[in-house]
């Protein structure tokens, strides 16, 4: 069933050299398949077809858009299990997390489908003629939302469906109207493939034009860099490390003509225990981030890796019961050899930095590939100055930072890096008297979280995933719900434009019957 | 009246020891006041206080916010006479333009303080618990949009009021929350200053935290490369060269946490004539035509520098027409003599371009400074190979591009680097034929006017001002309208968070009345 090749528009290809294969780390043994890495050729004749299609694409009805958006969501569901095992094969993960992963794949698609058929997302804004104003006569202008051109997605390696080749942001770009190129992440390469050629069968069946959606393979940097600088490449998103994303980032930007890159770019989710809390469920909170820093190996961007209380007989208490909590939990496969060797790494280097001490390392046998938690902490003061231990361990991990004062917790939060998420665990009553510390984490995030844990983000309008930087590359924007899809289009104003020949979205009859802002009033 | 110094917050300061004044076109002579530039000293205090201001300004009350622009607009009718002469001085614009021009600025300060006391702009969006729900509960969320933090702004050279220091960028920054730090256009740093002064005593007259706005002087460019690269500034608005806007931009995307910036850098607005219209109403056009370019000396950034049809008799009876309604015009004083200076240069550069010739020049005697205009033309297959022909010549200038075929004009327009706004001159019914010439157009451009000039940018919620670069930094935003507001606020989230303690706009009871998008429906 796979081929290992790329997919210009609905044409197979394997014009490169170059092979690599992908990895099954829960047998600790390389996967049969050989994939064939994109030569400058085919990323050209990809990007190429892509605007070609672009023409076409962009004005191509809601309804017709929205069909082939749910016929993705159906194609998919019919590889059945020759996707989930393959997801399994290629990354680990369990198949219970892998079932969840494709439902939320196809609730994604499905969400956008809904939000095409119902149409209002454009922004339609109408401010009709005065043609007897004076001293000039007021024109009648009329503004949508636009695609910007063709995208280009790097999918995660955490996330084989929900943040990848059919994920939050190619569905998002598809729904928007930009055709999407996928740079397939090597890790799972041959997931890529099959939910590509889903896409293509998708794209088919439902009449849209060739090149609306490509996908090339590489092991390296090299075909996203190409893609990255390509003149009729319009805007990237991007789920990964900082390392990455800055990178493209700074491609992105040094571009005669820049573009716009979202990259999604993880953090460490600063978690705060206020006293109160710490006093009357120390074993709660103990017990629900033991499972949250565990949960999927920690390999989940919103993993909460910082932990800060006020020094306190309860704190100790608390890092006690997560120490006990943490023994209790089950290592989980992580998604590659080099993942794991990058944790292990990076946990030695937090381990050996000054005035850092451990508080659990689960030292069970575990099997080849899983991952060991590991707990430390530190004192607010050696935190402040040392800048090393802010920077994420991606994988089970966790610091607890211990503060002499609620002053030097907020002095943290106020010196931290942008994060996506930030959760304060209080009882009720004392949450007014922290106001400086909630809005200091305010400040750093995009999410906050209330008495709950970072893990776990809800597709829904109101989610917001991304945050200042380093945690997003643009804060005003989100990768998650259905205003990701503002990454993805431009305001456009029609002047005097006869009403005939508008679209839809803006003629007099409102023939689409979408909600619109007319002459400053929102109405239907 | 006048002090020359700067504003950091409500305080007057003049430490540093470079000075400069401003000059006179009108009578050809450097004003009296000497201006002091700020050192860096100054820059850092006038950003620390800005980010201190931003704790308390961020959550402030609405309708409080509200009564700032609308003391802002008293204060500034107040100047009267003053402040109208004074921009007469330091900018030759002519009475009526400045009076108009500041009408404008009223009304934009106007419009953003009845959007903050409408309230919906902030996007409220709610999604409820579902604790029942299997396999996870849904937690209760909810999205609002946010202020980013402090904000520079630079003023334009050829809008100092409308947009400068009250301009656009500063009006929607403090409408969002964020505090401003404007770096006044040197060529009217007295109408700055009195701007300036007008904004502080509306700010303590409103009951404002010290250094919601700050004013600094500079004649180069070393001030404002200190404001972009300093930490504590988290976003950038500037409007002027395409040079000076690209150069801000680096700047902010090589910090160590890259911030946004909106540069609106102008273009050459094309124009298509269409062989129809050129038939029927040549004369007509040409009129409109030659007002349109010869308007406030050209000195808009939407002024139609680029004029394309298909050669024809029709094509040369309009530029015959253009040329003597260009010759029926009056010259006008321009900004300043080094933009008269540029203007000759330019000037001269494009008529030594290979295959230009000239259509009409305004040899009239001009009084000394004054801008002369200039009208050449060139076959399509010319301008094609050569990008000089492509630049901005920012004056009353305009060259006409004489196709050999429609799909050269087609050509033409999709190898045109990105403008603000584009124009078909056509019939009704010729429209629909040229529909891949519409919708060339439409890719490069923000804005797409029928039968009209593209000079003019309304002031209202459906305007676009902005769009691919290089007429702007991100076609996503606009620098014009309520929505302008969009490009200084981040969506935020807060999860699960008890409802006393949300914002207003987030309570469950509504209490601001505003539409909200409540578990995907919208409401109020």
């Amino acid at each position: 069933m796979l081929t290992g090749k790329n997919y210009i528009g609905c044409a197979l290809s394997a014009d490169g050299n170059k092979t690599f294969t992908t990895f099954n780390p829960r047998e600790n043994k390389e996967n049969q398949q050989v994939f064939f890495e994109a030569s400058t050729d085919e990323i050209n004749q990809a990007v190429e077809l892509a605007h070609l299609a672009f023409q076409t694409f962009r004005s191509i009805d809601s309804h017709q858009k929205s069909n082939f958006l749910k016929a993705i969501a159906t194609e998919i569901l019919a590889l059945d299990n020759s996707l989930i095992y393959l997801v399994m094969q290629e990354s680990g993960l369990s198949y219970e997390r892998v079932i969840n992963e494709r439902a939320r794949t196809l609730w994604q698609l499905q969400m956008f489908a809904d939000l095409l058929t119902e149409g209002s997302w454009v922004e339609a804004t109408i401010d009709t003629a005065q043609p007897q104003r004076t001293p000039n006569p007021k024109p009648d202008l009329r503004k949508m939302l636009i695609p910007v051109g063709s995208v280009v997605v790097f999918g995660a390696s955490n996330f084989p469906l929900a943040y990848s080749t059919a994920g939050g942001d190619t569905v998002s770009a598809l729904a928007a109207g930009c055709p999407v190129i996928v740079k397939s992440h090597p890790m799972h390469a041959g997931v890529s493939e099959l939910v590509a050629s889903a896409i293509i069968k998708a794209a088919q069946k439902t009449g849209m034009p060739n090149g609306v959606f490509s996908h090339l393979n590489s092991s390296g940097i090299g075909v996203g860099v190409q893609l990255v600088k390509h003149p009729l490449v319009k805007a990237v998103g991007f789920t990964g490390s900082i390392s990455g994303g800055r990178a493209l980032f700074d491609l992105a930007n040094q571009r005669p003509e820049p573009i716009p890159v979202f990259a999604e770019m993880g953090s460490i989710n600063p978690v705060v225990l206020m006293p109160d809390a710490l006093q009357k469920r120390s074993r709660e909170m103990a017990k629900i981030y033991a499972q949250s820093i565990t949960l999927g190996s920690g390999q989940f961007c919103t993993n909460p890796g910082l932990i800060l209380g006020i020094k306190s007989a309860d704190l100790n208490a608390f890092t006690q019961h997560l120490a006990d909590e943490i023994l209790l939990t089950d290592a989980c496969c992580m998604l590659h050899p080099t993942i794991v060797n990058n944790f292990e790494t990076n946990k030695e280097k937090m381990r050996q930095q000054k005035n850092v001490d451990t508080i659990v390392s689960y030292e069970r046998a575990v099997k080849k590939n899983d991952g060991s938690a590991l707990i430390l902490t530190v004192d607010g003061a050696t935190f402040l100055k040392n800048p090393q231990l802010h920077q994420e361990v991606f994988g089970p991990f966790s610091m607890v930072v211990q503060c002499d004062s609620s002053e030097e917790l907020e002095t943290i939060l106020n010196q931290l890096e942008g994060q996506l998420t930030g959760t304060i665990m209080a009882e009720e009553t004392e949450l007014s008297s922290y106001q400086n510390t909630v809005e200091a984490l305010q400040n750093r995030v995009g999410r906050i979280i209330f008495n709950g844990v970072p893990t776990g983000v809800e597709v829904c309008p109101s989610m917001q995933h991304g945050g200042p930087y380093p945690s997003s590359t643009d804060s005003r924007f989100t990768a998650v719900g259905i205003h990701s899809i503002k990454r993805w289009v431009r305001p456009f104003t029609y002047q005097n434009w006869p009403n005939e020949l508008l679209p839809k979205a803006l003629q007099n009859e409102n023939p689409l019957q979408i909600n619109r802002l007319v002459n400053n009033v929102f109405i239907k």
